[in-house]
């Protein structure tokens, strides 16, 4: 967990920062970035000290520049000599997708602090994030139509849903890097602070969750919303809500919620991510790729 | 019908009001409440004088407070001191989510008119309904994680749906109560008026539908939007407004609507939801629980 | 080709425009006039020479002022006089959803320059557009509860897409006609311009696509929005989006587009839509009527 090479994670009352710390290169994605933050979601998933998770880079300019294609970054550029017959062989995956892909798996909230240069995975790779905030020196770029390639990292089931399938379109189609302005009136980000400011505002996001939420509430809500959102009938939402309705009303949580509310006190609940999800949970099957 | 102890329905030129009516309680929902809500839809529905509902609250603090989590109310919490094994057993069932799927199924379009505090089921209830108004004094709040449950009714299905799934997380991570302000920015609500004309412009929404539309042709766009919006491709809507279109643009509501629109008067439409709708109508199969 | 009796069709650098044609009838819609789109959006998608396609109205008080019901026109009241049975019958198959199904297939991207009255079918093909701007005297209305009927061009899929299900349902339950900026803040439009300024505009975006992007990578991005988005899970669009950036990071496009990029020149992208789309484009079958 110390070791990581490419980038920082720092725990502090109850918050996870993970920065991505390639300055030198505009914090440019690689394969070992990918691989390092995935190492560190499963980390912060096990975690019950960490109610809540923060993405930055590194510096003033840059929270990520896009995929580093030069050979020490791979890129999206699948670098096996041998060409795969198969595409749906596991090797063709994108690596921005099994990113966002493990980033939908979170048990905690996920906030994005986008402090300068977002382009390509740079963008793409906070699609997956709860809440994104941005620096008024951010610029995002969904510039993949300019360089031969399409919209990458799942974004084309993300995208829409943030933003709505025109101005999905309109920022895929003409590849334009834009301003955090433009991202606020598109619906990208909910707001925009100086650089300065922008991880406070981040950092009170999460408290205001650490300081009066229960981490098992917060996990259960992040799992419902964003999977039983995309069922066909409010029913198929009604049956995993009402399990758990069922399910943690009757648990310590609850009763310390009811009973921190009556006394006016802040509330210290017991449960924890790790071992007191409700028994039904995970109530889906895992969506393998072949 | 007229036996209701904790709703009033009131109805008059075609505009059904029902009023959560426990002022004393701010309005708190309880599982009578959530009955007599149901049964007075089933009312309504059957009514072809009613062509719009309106719901608020008693008095002018609380649409809502929330469900009463004392004896007397019932809330959330299954009180049958038998415990039950199965999850899809009925009686896990949330009381919010019937609810909830109730209003789903109404042939009438619901307008909420919300006067005050609404949290918890008082909020998420209002989820359900077409379209949402509030007064300046309007409070809501998703406060379940605060309360180590979740959201329900639904939520998880229709919350994101109104204002997408960024908003829809920031509310419901951190439980806190925000004002009509920020549930107008947020897309929560159409509209804010004060307090003494909140119900003059619900009425102004119900007026105009029942001035000047086909009864049919409303509660056939209510089950096509709420059913067809959800499904994977434009063809499954195509196939129901095509067997609309064919059966309604013979019907005697067709006849009328170009009859008036050309002799410039108002349209006077014969057909009712209780006999008219057209043959195939409803299209799908009741969704199960278990 | 050039023999359109109801539209215009024009090709200049790259842009293609369609301009519905029968001003003496406020552009009102026919069969024919759909057939003609059809025939023209054939020729279109078989022309590398068309990278952005502009729908707009002739003169400057009609985009297209719905159906024409009278006899020369068919509307949407199915003409044959022998009844149809078999509600699954292509015949009675709506033909605005006929065209909006064919625009939701086309591999360019659609921009509507809406220049003024858009009601009933007016206003729901546009839906079916990709971006869509509007002249100051626009007027839309989805008239279809005032005329007996209902929503129809499978509206009610795409117009809660575009502006969610209360806004949806609000102009569909009234049916009354509103305006550009009632369209803006709704969310149905991007932008309002003048009577003079909205060909050039739309002709803006046309140019930016046109002179920055692989018409290959926009084909792909154009049939991954609007299909992946429907998906209950990312993996859905992982899938694809994998197998498009190992095929197309492989081709020639992808070299030009980082070459260009180095060489800070303006690219010119080799792979044509007739002939260069992946291999395993289309990855969908069909969706039959019946």
């Amino acid at each position: 967990m110390t070791d990581y090479t490419q980038i920082l994670v720092e725990k502090a009352d109850g918050i996870a920062t993970i920065t991505l710390n390639r300055p030198e290169k505009m914090n440019a994605y690689t394969r070992t970035m990918g691989a390092e933050i995935m190492a560190a979601m499963d980390d912060i998933d096990a975690d019950d000290g960490v109610r809540a998770v923060i993405f930055t880079g590194s510096g003033d300019r840059a929270f990520c520049a896009g995929a580093d294609l030069t050979p020490e970054g791979g890129g999206h550029v699948f670098s096996d000599p041998n060409e795969v017959d198969d595409l749906s062989d596991e090797r063709v995956r994108d690596g921005g997708g099994m990113l966002t892909l493990r980033l939908f798996e979170s048990k905690k909230p996920l906030i994005s602090a986008c402090n300068g240069v977002a382009v390509g995975v740079g963008a793409t790779m906070q699609l997956a994030m709860d809440i994104r905030l941005a620096s008024d020196n951010a610029r995002y770029g969904f510039v993949f139509a300019r360089r031969g390639i399409v919209p990458e990292a799942a974004s084309s089931w993300f995208l829409p849903r943030l933003v709505g399938i025109s101005q999905a379109l309109e920022w895929c189609y003409s590849g334009r890097v834009f301003d955090a302005e433009e991202a606020k009136s598109g619906g990208l980000i909910r707001s925009i602070h100086t650089q300065g400011g922008l991880m406070q505002a981040a950092r009170e996001i999460g408290r205001e969750i650490a300081d009066n939420t229960s981490a098992v509430s917060v996990a259960m809500t992040r799992a419902m919303m964003w999977r039983l959102m995309n069922t066909d009938h409010p029913m198929e939402a009604h049956k995993i809500d009402s399990r758990a309705i069922y399910r943690l009303s009757r648990g310590e949580d609850a009763k310390e919620g009811i009973a921190s509310f009556l006394e006016k006190r802040n509330p210290v609940y017991p449960a924890k991510v790790s071992e007191d999800m409700p028994d039904f949970y995970p109530w889906w099957d895992e969506r393998p790729y072949s």
